[in-house]
């Protein structure tokens, strides 16, 4: 607990101090003026959460955690729990949708296990920082224990701290973990307070019988382990997951050392609400990636005031959503950063007000 | 009009043979089917247009077209004519936004001037294809005789053919022109049937005054001119202008060699609806970039047929919008050929089909 008190203590309230300054820089940039709308906010959020004028966004980090989960055993995934441990492998090998997104844009990918239900091979691109073989199921019982959820944070911590010392400018968070949007729902569903009905889908792609067996579950865990909404550590043991919990101690980290972290879908998004939970001041450090298929997400998003940048019906996960968020971001930095103002390009401004300047071409 | 002809004359209808294939190939791929969203839409539709079941997008090519226009003498736009000169001269010094956004995306910019109303220094990275100097004022006659409007598009479709011969495998659209907004609205709202009122923007940022002004000017454009809906080079020759023309020219000229393109925003959807007048086939070649905040914008999408890919309240123009979208398409298309099937990474498919094998992993 000391680690994460230690984290949540240092994330610091953003002032928007250079708001102004930076406003008035891009209104110099040779566009009318907001007229590159979302990439601008975005330039200017990056400039306010790294408090450099001029942010890199060059070391561009995803964390992909893996986690298994013990309600698999009632049938809530259309897919069978070893595909947790297989696609670690399909990460480390390569042939992921995350691993050819992250290389599409440029990314690094730390995949780690957090809670993978065998032990995994050995590999110089696989973080253990396994909290247990699997969550236990939920219908029955906690997850795991206040312990267990404390360390997952914590571990999700260490591994962004030891990251971070090869240079991080942006963060993007995401999981894997076969039937992982069953604890997400009743995360977010406690959280916000809206009902399990309207914050539970499809995950993988179950069918009605089985969305609507999912939602019984999800309801009967809750009644089962009555997580206090009020406390993040509470509802991340009771009805969480380790790759859940280690994602929010990413954000938390990241936000700790003014990093931006791209959000990718729905089990991020229930990451973003513990870490919230946790610490408030969290939510300008974050960039909602897009908004997902699985219905509970946009009332996540919502919740967290979070504006999604894409709306792509991506229902994947893995990171794949925060490598194209990441992608745009930094195109707004290039906006920022590599524009011609209006004096420098020889262009008259709006209104006529520089209409006397030279017309001939610079180079 | 022969060039125009024989252009429009090849246009192929797309068959989508190859939807089937494509599916069961993005199927096999190792996430749940559909997962990816958009991005798979994205992909199926390239293999299609270019008929080829790995499609490079390797040779990213924008041309951003320029023009003047003589309605500015009536005030429609918040910047002077001389800005259109001086940001071509801003395209040439890799200073505007179009400069950085392809840079970053590693698309080439071919800079055209359309039909700019002073004669521009000569340049390397300059294509002159001048039809004249600047469109006539539309409040009182056509903007052009239909002898330029039909040379507007064939010198569109000429720079695009000499292009292609250094290799394009997808082309993006983008504009420049002070007052431009003004020939798209009365141009989008001829040929979609909708009133004026919610065709017409606010351009660069005009005020409620200017706008109310700029609504009366276009239709008594329509009104004096009375262009014919269903013939696009009446449209065009009445109320267009060169550069937008020329962009019809090169939808039409990609199409033709099954070449996909991405449509940037406001202006470059108004050239999009000419191409279409010219060849409803096109339809099918084009990928909507996004949704501007010019409010006819999305008139002109839903009259198309296109679902735009982002919704990131940009609205300047040049191809910005566009180089953002081919970016996004290059994702999709690194999905179909870069990631694993379920089969080469060992990992199991839905409803437990192939649980038995093997969770070593595959080096």
């Amino acid at each position: 607990m000391k680690k994460l008190k230690e984290v949540t203590g240092k994330i610091e309230k953003i002032d928007y101090s250079l708001a102004a300054k930076t406003q008035r820089r891009l209104d110099g940039l040779t566009k009318p003026q907001g007229s590159l709308g979302r990439l601008e906010e975005l330039a200017k959020q990056i400039v306010e959460i790294t408090r450099n004028e001029n942010p890199p966004i060059k070391n561009k980090v995803i964390f992909t955690m893996a986690g298994d989960h013990g309600i698999v055993e009632e049938g809530v995934s259309a897919y069978p729990k070893e595909v947790t441990t297989q696609m670690v492998y399909n990460f480390i090998n390569g042939g992921a949708g995350i691993s050819v997104l992250a290389r599409y844009v440029g990314a690094r990918v730390v995949i780690v296990d957090m809670g993978v239900a065998c032990d995994l091979e050995p590999h110089s691109d696989l973080v253990v920082k396994k909290v247990n073989y699997g969550t236990k199921n939920i219908v029955k019982g906690p997850a795991m224990t206040r312990e267990e959820a404390i360390k997952s944070i914590e571990n999700g911590i260490e591994v962004f701290e030891k990251e971070v010392k090869s240079g991080i400018d942006i963060v993007g968070t995401g999981d894997m973990g076969i039937g992982n949007t069953t604890p997400s729902s009743a995360i977010a569903s406690v959280i916000t307070g809206k009902p399990v009905e309207i914050m539970t889908g499809r995950g993988t792609g179950i069918d009605d019988n089985i969305l609507s067996n999912k939602i019984e579950l999800i309801k009967k865990a809750i009644n089962v382990n009555k997580p206090d909404a009020k406390d993040g550590i509470d509802v991340l043991s009771k009805v969480g997951g380790f790759e859940i919990g280690g994602l929010a101690g990413v954000i938390l980290g990241a936000a700790s050392k003014r990093i931006p972290v791209v959000i990718d879908g729905f089990i991020s998004g229930a990451a973003a609400l513990i870490a919230y939970q946790l610490e408030p001041k969290i939510k300008d450090y974050m960039v909602a990636a897009h908004c997902s298929v699985e219905r509970g997400h946009r009332i996540i998003l919502n919740y967290l005031g979070l504006k999604p940048l894409l709306d792509f019906d991506l229902r994947l996960g893995e990171g794949t959503g925060a490598a194209l968020g990441m992608s745009i971001i930094e195109a707004g930095i290039k906006i920022l950063t590599q524009m011609a103002t209006f004096q420098d390009a020889g262009v008259s401004e709006k209104a006529h007000t520089s209409a006397s300047l030279p017309l001939s071409p610079r180079r």
